[in-house]
């Protein structure tokens, strides 16, 4: 069978060469006569892998060793709890700003998880407008909308949202207050400076490998912040001072992020993958503003995602017979989340650009014999 | 390579027939021309898998509707913190019986959580003598030994213990107090009457599939006792409302116990398995009994552990030359675990009879060159 045109937003497309170097190794790796994931934890072979891991994250990032790297578990919506409670002091508070479905998670997760640790949580930002029973969101607040309490443990921001298709193009600055950023669904698509991050976290199933396995940098003064009251497990500081394994971890999702990852550097790294990334948002882009008449974007210009982009077609009819013909192309995973409709493109790193052509050529064609 | 002997007390050697069906279609999965960990988790094609995986376990554990079947994360060690959160009511407490190093786990993950919500752990049994700087574990504790509160929210066991290979032959009845076991080495490993516990939850990463994937049976009215002020992501109500879809799971993870799961059904289920785990366990043990002046096994016959199978040789120099001979016949992962030291052989679902008579051949030898 061919390869499928994979748009989904995640779990999402793999590079193949990550997948085929993991099948040719499934049952004998590096010659031991076993898999990966039936090395202990421990021994030298897996290890190996997980230090590679953690050392191409560092080269593509950048950080320095002001930062840790860790491998958690739980996604991103365990964390929008576990931040909290390690980072918010008791009788103090956290701010958070809030551009979509995951602000807004991060803010439900969260103030229990405040609450038990005696703290709270305040909302610094909110670009949601009420849109039925839930929030529209379509574009990310301006500087001076973010009212950032200069007494915050951290701000937390969501770089880019999934679901809603809005991203940053640049993260304000928060001066003194640590920054905390979930990047799960912009991970390493570009160059920046990932430093200015007091915690940069994010759900692998977008840009690095599957789902299963969360990556964290983390600032080590801020991580000597946290609450050394909690459940070791719980301690962000365990994982880093256990180098993440303080527990099993999931070793075979690691090994398929280490995948990942030689294949990101091996094709040119982050300023390719983002020359790439920029392409292929900008190909479909201006498909819909070519064809205003069908495709419509609610999204902002200056908050467009690179990595999600939303539109919708003039009917539920268009839409349904848009998903149908594209999929008799091999086109699949272009459904808008079904809490907002319409369609979605997700265009992450292991998405081509020959891909995205033929996506956009289609649209283009789609939209001409339709109109 | 011809397929390496592995001991390994977890991460664990897996069936090859579930390796082998992962690795033939890790690139295209059922026809779709994408591998199953590109699927989104809300697809139809997941979704089977999903399914068939918590059908199997129901099947296999015979655990009947008063029981829900979940996936979670975070390995046993995150669920040492999770379970007191979830069950110990504010100024209310549970039982813990601690047998090993992964009881003494559950109490010092549990202790801070307990205290998180207000409530204590206390410990209604414990069999460690001291040892050094750690305790030495040789039995389970005797009926008249355990001592729990009545008013105890629940009683904690860890029905086998792999570091130190002491095993419940029966885990004892706690009358009208729920009793919560962690399973993780030794689930599925016999026939029995599973739906007696109001939570059993084991990780993965020894008899049913890798690391990064824990299964849980909760009985449903326990369930609703659970402490709903918690975030959501950490209360085990959500994993259960939501079918283990609350977030993204670790769906390749899941596959990979569907792949396990099905495996063990056909090749006869869990009364075929328990024969072959007795007749395994029954060759190590007669083998260690009939070379006393080799091999030194501490546990008391009565909790011996059929999973684990500890022992320690006369010197650390003999240790050291029987894990290098076996080596050199292609058995690995014998090695104890660093805080015991000694020898560990485990006998997992997927290690074969055939794997365990050439060990037991070689141990009879070895002792026989050595004396």
């Amino acid at each position: 069978m061919p390869r499928t045109i994979n748009f989904n937003a995640g779990p999402a497309t793999l590079p193949l060469a990550a997948l085929e170097r993991a099948q040719a190794e499934l049952t004998d790796f590096a010659s031991t006569g076993m898999s990966v994931m039936e090395h202990s934890h421990r021994g030298k072979e897996y290890e190996a892998v997980h230090d590679e891991a953690i050392a191409l994250m560092r080269e593509l990032t950048g950080v320095p060793d002001s930062h840790a790297i860790v491998f958690l578990q739980g996604g991103a919506t365990q964390h929008f709890a576990q931040i909290p409670m390690n980072f918010v002091p008791q009788g103090g508070s956290a701010d958070l700003v809030v551009t979509g479905a995951w602000g807004e998670k991060a803010e439900t997760e969260g103030i229990p998880a405040a609450k038990l640790v005696g703290g709270t949580l305040r909302i610094a930002a909110d670009t949601g407008k009420p849109a039925g029973k839930t929030k529209s969101y379509v574009r990310v607040p301006r500087k001076d909308e973010i009212k950032i309490d200069p007494n915050a443990a951290y701000v937390h921001f969501t770089s880019n949202e999934t679901i809603h298709g809005v991203q940053y193009t640049e993260i304000p600055d928060s001066g003194n207050v640590p920054l905390v950023c979930d990047m799960s669904s912009d991970f390493l698509w570009r160059k920046m400076d990932y430093s200015r991050f007091s915690m940069v976290y994010a759900g692998a199933q977008k840009n690095i490998g599957p789902s299963g396995i969360v990556v964290a940098l983390i600032r080590k003064d801020f991580l000597e912040r946290g609450n050394k009251s909690l459940p070791k497990i719980l301690q962000y500081k365990t994982a880093v001072d256990q180098n993440s394994l303080y527990n099993t971890p999931p070793t075979f999702a690691i090994y398929l992020v280490r995948n990942v990852l030689a294949w990101l550097k091996s094709t040119g790294g982050l300023a390719r993958i983002e020359k790439d990334n920029r392409e292929k948002a900008k190909l479909v882009y201006e498909v819909i503003d070519e064809h205003a008449e069908m495709f419509r974007c609610p999204v902002e210009k200056s908050s467009r995602s690179t990595m999600n982009v939303v539109f919708t077609l003039p009917s539920a009819e268009l839409e349904r017979k848009f998903l149908e013909e594209a999929k008799a192309e091999r086109m699949v995973g272009l459904k808008g989340h079904r809490s907002v409709g319409g369609i979605r493109v997700s265009l992450y790193n292991a998405v081509s650009l020959d891909w995205t052509r033929t996506l956009a050529e289609f649209m283009a064609e789609f939209a001409a014999r339709n109109w």
